[in-house]
């Protein structure tokens, strides 16, 4: 029997323990779950003979380093921080480790001494980053190997709603952390390259300089900017690209909605509203408009938005039920981003019969004898149920298949690392494709953003 | 003779230094400048027989602490975060110290040893801190004594051009440090109170935001709100007011062309550009805006801000001269904020015949025997030339006088504080009069926000 230890039993964990408890048998392995909630971590075991859920602190170092020890490889689907005191324990116990979060610099840091041990310690092997990293460079190592030259990567993913389940205006719900979505795009500028000219998009005008996606069968999609697309220079060695742009996808007119949120202040995270618990939600638009004793909150947010009256954002507003008076925002000290959170949950919570639908879009622009082309590839995915969702089948099969290959010296080559050799990223997707998780891919007219070259 | 000790000769430090050489042969003083530069600190002496200038480097401990020990009192005019080592040397030797900078919480620190050794450390006694404190407590005080209770109090103050020099259309020139002009506001949203509702301007709000103030023989200005407006709840005593606000005054129409520069990004300090040496203005635009091969960067900047062709917005932008693609930004690793700055400094200096205009406006409204009322203030200063500006005479001159009180043991309450207690203010303002800085005040309707009391 081979031992994995897997830390953190959150949602996303479902088909990454089902896909090594399915295969326990035939390949011998024994799954030890370990949370901080140990009846959590027995229930995902479902009962099987090769699993069982074991209490795990991660802060208590000694519970930390027996199950460490007890184990042949480990992966750690706790929050990125986390990580690093579980990845110290597997180089001194000389395990295997897998992740499915960037590589931080103290991981980073590790690399000469798990090199040094022969030790395999894979990161970024989730969705995105994951699949992203291995779709794309499967592609661009194609277009290398013709002798093509990279001229333009964009890339874009998105977790939403299935069209099924899709009931509201917003056509969005929430099917990963809220506080990412509400939060999403703070923090500075987006920075990306557009036919060799940099260009910057500051947080308030994020959400209004969205491009559009199309998807044969799936319709119309839009993007807004990430914030640090530049980095992907280096780690596809896409140094010279003119065009590299990576993106968030929503539904169309998601964003320009969400920047309404953005323009008032709501978004905001960096102060607490005094009183927050008592607040209601129409106090609490209020607090973000001009003082008047005489207009109601309504009229001063449509004028302060120009918002027509005919027009589908005030809809989306009333939706929310955003200028009810009676709701209470209930949490303390509230920042105005937690509050608008919680004014979302209410509404954007999938039901139980809800299913979630991953989106994925790449655009490789490249050109060969003289020839400019351009390959679109695009990956779609719906959840089974509230169990096996989209995001935990994207999120966990690549781990749990990376982890397998990992034991069963298919994946060998050591050090800290992300999926973008060949050697990991080719049977990791071919395996993906029996899951369902495949790329339509097409030929299509290079597009770019210069097609005359003239100067802009 | 007493000693005086000035550390550091900034612009701001010409009517200061005059002060005190005017009165250093009656009142027996010398002055001793210390600078960085010696040649800077001398020439601010102007041969004066009781003056000197010195080489004082404030990381030299030892230069520091012997010219702070050969004084009885010291002035330091550095830049705020420098205070702190020469308020220890000033405690340790048992001298008095004297800033116009907001109270750290370093400095807080030192107050009780301050005390027990019966010194004076007077903080934010310039302009802004400084006569706000004063000239704003004085009614409150006078309000209070007649039996008032105050509900609402407003304070204002803007560094402008004076009309005579006021030539550009944007009505405004750098008349004080350029960079907090170009990053003002930043940093988190701007937080105050109006009739009792919270409320909160993030900043890319900020500047549309605006309310006008009009004082009578100057004409009409403007004022975006202040970060943070609450503290002076507790500073002032004012608790249980219904409203408190603090803005920066501008002449009308600024804030809102102020804005294009916030929503395009140009002023976001958080990252760097590459090759902004190089970097011409018309390309420093364009990475601001969306990427095209056909449209103009004025096209592509006039669709973005939706600006018409016959907006006056438009030709305040043709005014810096934005666009020239031969202009170079000339500073290495600039960030947007620098390399704006830089653009505006090519039109916005003062030329040397250029005045600089200080304006302060608080209002007052308070309740007295069931009737609501209400107080104006307002203070207007004129600079006489380039060496004393307005600036210089309001930053210099309390700083002068309070220091002087100091020595002569007519303000001898100890600690670390600001002037907002009657022995400090009374005497400091009346002798400011002599000085032409009065303030022009009258008993107008009260205004408030909600003079109906109903419910906004």
């Amino acid at each position: 029997m081979r031992n994995i230890l897997i830390i953190g039993a959150g949602r996303s964990a479902t088909s990454l323990i089902q896909y090594l408890l399915d295969k326990s048998e035939t390949e011998e392995l024994f799954i030890t779950i370990g949370d901080l909630n140990i009846q959590n971590a027995q229930k995902f075991t479902s009962n099987h003979p090769n699993g069982r859920g074991i209490l795990l602190d991660v802060f208590n170092s000694s519970q930390r380093r027996e199950a460490v020890e007890n184990s042949d490889l480990v992966i750690s689907m706790l929050p990125a921080r986390y990580h690093i005191e579980v990845a110290k324990d597997c180089l001194e116990f000389g395990k295997h480790m897998v992740t499915a979060s960037y590589i931080s610099d103290e991981m980073q840091l590790l690399d000469p001494k798990v090199k040094s041990k022969g030790l395999v310690f894979m990161n970024e092997i989730g969705l995105d980053p994951g699949i992203d990293h291995m779709s794309a460079m499967q592609v661009i190592d194609r277009i290398r190997e013709k002798g093509g030259k990279m001229l333009l990567f964009e890339s874009f993913t998105g977790g939403l709603v299935a069209p099924e389940s899709d009931d509201n205006l917003w056509h969005y719900k929430f099917t990963w952390n809220p506080r990412n979505v509400v939060v999403a795009g703070q923090g500075g500028a987006a920075e990306f390259i557009q036919e060799g000219t940099y260009k910057y998009i500051p947080y308030h005008r994020l959400f209004r300089r969205t491009e559009f996606l199309d998807i044969e069968g799936h319709g119309r999609f839009e993007a807004y900017a990430n914030r640090n697309s530049l980095k992907y220079r280096s780690v596809y060695g896409l140094e010279d690209v003119l065009t590299l742009y990576r993106g968030t996808i929503r539904r169309v007119g998601f964003s320009k909605a969400w920047n309404m949120f953005v323009q008032l202040g709501m978004t905001d995270d960096g102060y607490t509203i005094p009183d927050s618990e008592n607040l209601s939600y129409r106090n609490f638009v209020n607090l973000f408009l001009p003082y008047s004793p005489t207009d109601s909150v309504e009229l001063k947010l449509r004028h302060s938005l120009k918002i027509d009256q005919d027009d589908l954002m005030w809809g989306k507003l009333l939706e929310l039920d955003i200028f009810n008076p009676d709701k209470k925002i209930g949490i303390k000290d509230a920042t105005p981003a937690q509050a608008l959170q919680k004014i979302l949950e209410d509404k954007w919570t999938l039901e139980k019969e809800d299913k979630d639908m991953i989106v994925m879009y790449h655009k490789f622009g490249y050109e060969l004898k003289g020839k400019k082309l351009q390959i679109d590839s695009n990956m779609v995915i719906k959840g089974d149920d509230q169990t096996f969702t989209a995001m935990a089948k994207t999120v966990g099969l690549p781990v749990a298949i990376a982890a397998l290959k990992i034991l069963n010296e298919e994946i060998t080559n050591p050090g800290v690392q992300l999926p973008i050799t060949k050697e990991v990223y080719e049977p990791i997707l071919k395996e993906l494709e029996d899951y369902g998780i495949t790329f339509n891919e097409s030929e299509v007219p290079y597009l770019g953003y210069n097609p005359d070259n003239v100067f802009g």
